[in-house]
């Protein structure tokens, strides 16, 4: 396990719980975290050397920000078993596969796309727990190249987590996580900013009410990580969010000229939506 | 209580429970609304007229939708007692301040606006419950008209309910709550409605992770309550939605140029602002 914070310490827990591992080996830039996951039992030991920490492994998970998959893949291109499995748990697919051609050449049959659609506002091996993927979905997005064996391996692992297996095209999964995942995070920082920047930022926020947290947890979440993931996925990013803007447009357009038949429809058809997603 | 839903029945059950008052009268356009109430236990009795609701009062309390509130201030004038204390519980204050005015021909002193902030996404009696308001403010904004005892006797009653008093000016509420609570609702409604109209709605929403759900909990709540809102509090709306919609623009302006330094400015200024709120 490449990257020992919150996905890849909670996977770490998960198939240690299963028993599905003889060992998990941690590897990571800093030592104290790596220590910590050790103390913890997460991980039976370390390497700080990617190319040393995947050495004999017949499985390895990529779990860094998006924006330093590329040096480890370099870094890891030469030092993997011949039958070693590569996969990853980074939240854009089509950059990951990027990375993994310039660095190998060419996608190799063993690489499997990979990501799990789980996680919380909180960064770090601390907040890692086993039962973060259970019932939770993990979408593949194995390519022509991917061997189907490859595939099945990343399936059993995922689902010795208790997660179910989705498989996806890349660019459908970038596209249906932009509008799900990106932009809400993307609008979250955007506002508690916006609010932030306000002369009585601190009269503001004490009067939030028990939605205002809600709404904006996931502000909360690692900016360097939701950086890379808005630079890496651009492209669909700006589309959904170019569609957002025109919705708001609209609403203030509605706002401005007291049309409140357009504001009620808009609130009914997004409760609508909601309640039939979540029948809570 | 006129209106008998989540806000007014919460509260109902709160002062019963606390044991200060000798009877609650429900009053609401529903009958079997009523009825429901009055079976929970949440209510004493009922009556459907406003006027005859409020004969004999010692305190009125309004929790209807803000677009109702004119009429029933003009269905309840002439009715009250000498002595009795009329209070709101409005998301927006300066709309229900006008009403009383046009209403009355002038502000009351027995009249205190009032606004809890406290609620949930769910409407109706039964999702009401006595501790809806405990640890939680509410804030009145006293005018110079409001005769001190009448205020005195309204913090009194929503002290009984566990909640913390605040005051302040009718303006400064209405800005404060259009940024913290009208514009979430605002941005998690169009967000919704954005998506479900995309054509393969029901594949995005397929995918929607956990913060999915807690960004979008306020687009549940009921559409008409929220436009009543929106419209009362346009102008703070308005401006604080200007405000945000120029950071978003600035957002996407930076995405555009894979000016990642912006995008990491922004989402690292949220995260300090929101952590530094919430401890959690």
């Amino acid at each position: 396990v490449i990257g020992v914070g919150l996905i890849g310490g909670s996977l770490a827990r998960a198939l240690r719980a299963a028993g599905v591992c003889d060992e998990v080996i941690g590897c990571g830039r800093g030592e104290a975290n790596l220590k910590r996951a050790q103390d913890l039992g997460v991980i039976d030991r370390y390497e700080r050397d990617p190319g040393r920490a995947v050495e004999g492994a017949d499985m390895v998970v990529l779990c860094v920000p998006l924006g330093a998959m590329y040096g480890i893949l370099t870094r890891i291109a030469g030092h993997l078993s011949a039958d070693a499995v590569v996969t990853d748990a980074g939240s854009v697919k089509g950059c990951v596969v990027e990375d993994v051609r310039r660095a190998f050449n060419a996608v190799p049959a063993n690489f499997v796309p990979a990501h799990p659609i789980a996680g919380t506002e909180k960064s770090g091996v601390e907040a890692s727990f086993a039962e973060l993927f259970r019932d939770h979905m993990v979408i593949l997005t194995p390519l022509r190249e991917t061997a189907s064996e490859a595939s099945q391996r990343v399936s059993t692992m995922w689902k010795a987590t208790g997660a179910r297996i989705v498989n996806m095209e890349v660019e459908h999964h970038d596209q249906v996580l932009a509008a799900t995942s990106h932009l809400p995070h993307l609008l979250a920082f955007s506002l508690v900013d916006t609010l932030a920047r306000m002369g009585d930022r601190e009269e503001i926020f004490r009067y939030a009410a028990g939605g205002f947290r809600d709404f904006t947890r996931v502000a909360s979440s690692d900016p360097q990580m939701w950086h890379d993931i808005c630079v890496a996925n651009r492209e669909p990013l700006l589309e959904v969010l170019q569609r957002f803007r025109d919705r708001l447009d609209d609403l203030a357009d509605a706002l401005n000229q007291n049309d409140g038949g357009t504001l009620l429809q808009t609130f009914g058809n997004a409760k609508r939506a909601r309640d039939t997603l979540y029948q809570e």
